[in-house]
């Protein structure tokens, strides 16, 4: 187990008397086990001054991790007498909000606590800061996306299709280094670049399309993501090279808002006025970043709602948009590393407008 | 949306008032689209004598599902408010299992239903009684599983490592006209093939081994699974024969108990008895089979502890095991469809022993 993680999360309680933690992935981290249960309990109780606790189907076998105690149980068992040797009548029960309503249910009918409330701040806002081993892996899972990205170049050619390009992504990953994606590659010719929900299809690349490349593999399970709009044969002029450019602006002056103690929702609001005043507002449809580390999306968002300040260690994305069918779609997204007064941006491919020959 | 399925579903809800699903492979299902909120709310209600109600966050356009009312709302609104227009405080609720705490949590503090129970088993049992349009579907996913697996097998030669075989799988797949996995491949080499759970590693093929694979596609969507279990240029002798020819007729015997109305548990016993009186019953160690359909695993086992009856169309997997590290490790998998008098066995691939030179 991670002591330090855990105590970071124990100190984070709220409320709560100790919280059931049920995402696989937040076991991971707290942990250092990947275990699918699939549709059995996994819980990992965590309560000051206790051991932490884990309770996991005996078909799953683990003999022991380090400063976690394991609790086995077959099926047929009764979860919740239990969970009650470990989890008081009269406490307040912190829920992972991924648990799933087969488990909530029954426990909330036995009676195994006095309330249950959301507890998943706790664990969300410990693994919004990255530690020196988690920042080690997204530096090198950007790089490895950085050189991914001038191989996916490689792969546009006359004739060629949005679903064959992307399909051939996920060896170059491989020889690379990376396990796989952290998503599966997002390849848009021309006019599909303006939809940002876009999935490659069987569409043709033809002369003068916009190519965009929404990419990001995993690197000892960190994610990385990137977004980059090329061209084929021509380069963009007037009002496309206009949205091209007001996507790289905003995108470069929201960077350079990024340091410990700014508003998340002010970071957003820099690439959106910048948009806005460009007159394309209507087109960034959506917010400017998301977290990153495990998860390609994890808790915390670079959004006009979100308001938390920045911490040093928080990662996230930049990936300002403009999806304007009758001009151009292009999006450019980078991951940011939250420093005292600035930001390491983890991806380096260059902004530039590149013309694919 | 599924007309039939759902009145099916309705027929089914048993003390609730309506029931709200969530599960987004159980709303495609009933309504025929296959919707990914993400961490957003996504919610179908049903109700007798109502027109089903799919709640959508407004990021995921959708402009129609005949006979479904949609409504949309937006990150920020009040989801308990919206609800409760079609819910009535002095109604019990079915939930679905999978519903995650993040919205049953805040759904209990608002009072939005008098009761909460779990709702699933409506939408489960239907789901595991297959219609024509999922049987053919079911049929040509196991079609082409079948032709896989004598290319799969093809890719065994001196040298090759579990991993570089299995990497090759989803090519073939995709050539053979199946969309993708239904799970990643398992190949297991020598005493890997004693782990149920093993992933394709680095083991390199030796003189001798047996070679395990456990593979499956997806056609329109709907899952294949099969287990061969080949030899590497020896033929089993022996204790090793001894246990093939157990596993081979703890399948064949088992298939043959299936028809309508048998216990599910009494076929999994004629499976266990054949292994337990060959004297292998300890390393049999999981359940004969499992429900299948969109997922590949759906609600339903052969298992000792599920005594419900068969019905006719359901369709599971029959695929005994023995797991002996010092002998051999082997699992002969089917899938059968529930007939009145007996099944149809979905997989051709033979169950002799077989030698790859």
């Amino acid at each position: 187990m991670n002591k330090e993680r855990i105590s970071n999360v124990l100190t984070k309680l709220d409320g709560v008397d100790a919280v059931l933690v049920c995402d696989p992935i937040a076991i991971y981290y707290l942990c250092g086990k990947m275990l699918h249960a699939g549709e059995r309990f996994l819980g990992l109780l965590l309560k000051r001054d206790k051991e932490p606790v884990l309770f996991l189907n005996i078909l799953f076998p683990l003999k022991q991790i380090e400063g976690v105690k394991i609790v086995n149980y077959a099926d047929g068992d009764d979860l919740c007498a239990m969970l009650s040797e470990y989890i008081k009548a009269d406490e307040v029960l912190g829920i992972d909000k991924t648990m799933q309503a087969r488990f909530l249910l029954p426990m909330q009918k036995y009676g195994l606590a006095k309330d249950y409330v959301d507890g998943s701040l706790a664990v969300d806002k410990t693994r919004a800061v990255k530690d020196e081993e988690e920042l080690a892996y997204l530096r090198k899972s950007s790089q490895i996306n950085d050189m991914a990205m001038a191989r996916f170049k490689a792969l546009i050619h006359e004739g060629v299709s949005e679903k064959e390009v992307a399909d051939q992504t996920l060896a170059i990953y491989k020889e690379l280094g990376a396990e796989g994606f952290s998503f599966p590659s997002i390849v848009a010719f021309g006019k599909n670049s303006a939809d940002p929900h876009h999935m490659p299809d069987d569409t043709i690349l033809k002369e003068g399309d916009a190519v965009l490349f929404d990419v990001g593999c995993t690197y000892k399970g960190y994610c990385s993501d990137m977004t980059r709009t090329f061209f084929y044969k021509h380069a963009p002029e007037g009002k496309r090279k206009e949205v091209y450019e007001l996507v790289r602006k905003a995108n470069e002056e929201a960077t350079k808002k990024v340091k410990e103690g700014v508003r998340l929702c002010d970071i957003d609001k820099v690439a959106r006025d910048i948009i806005t005043d460009g007159g394309y507002g209507p087109y960034f449809t959506h917010r400017l970043g998301h977290f990153i580390g495990i998860e390609d999306h994890e808790y915390g968002d670079v959004s006009a709602a979100f308001k938390d300040l920045t911490e040093v260690n928080n990662v996230f994305s930049i990936e300002p948009g403009i999806y304007d069918p009758e001009t151009l779609g292009c999006r450019i997204e980078d991951l940011v590393v939250v420093t005292k007064d600035s930001c390491e941006v983890l991806n380096s491919y260059p902004h530039d407008i590149e013309i694919i020959e």
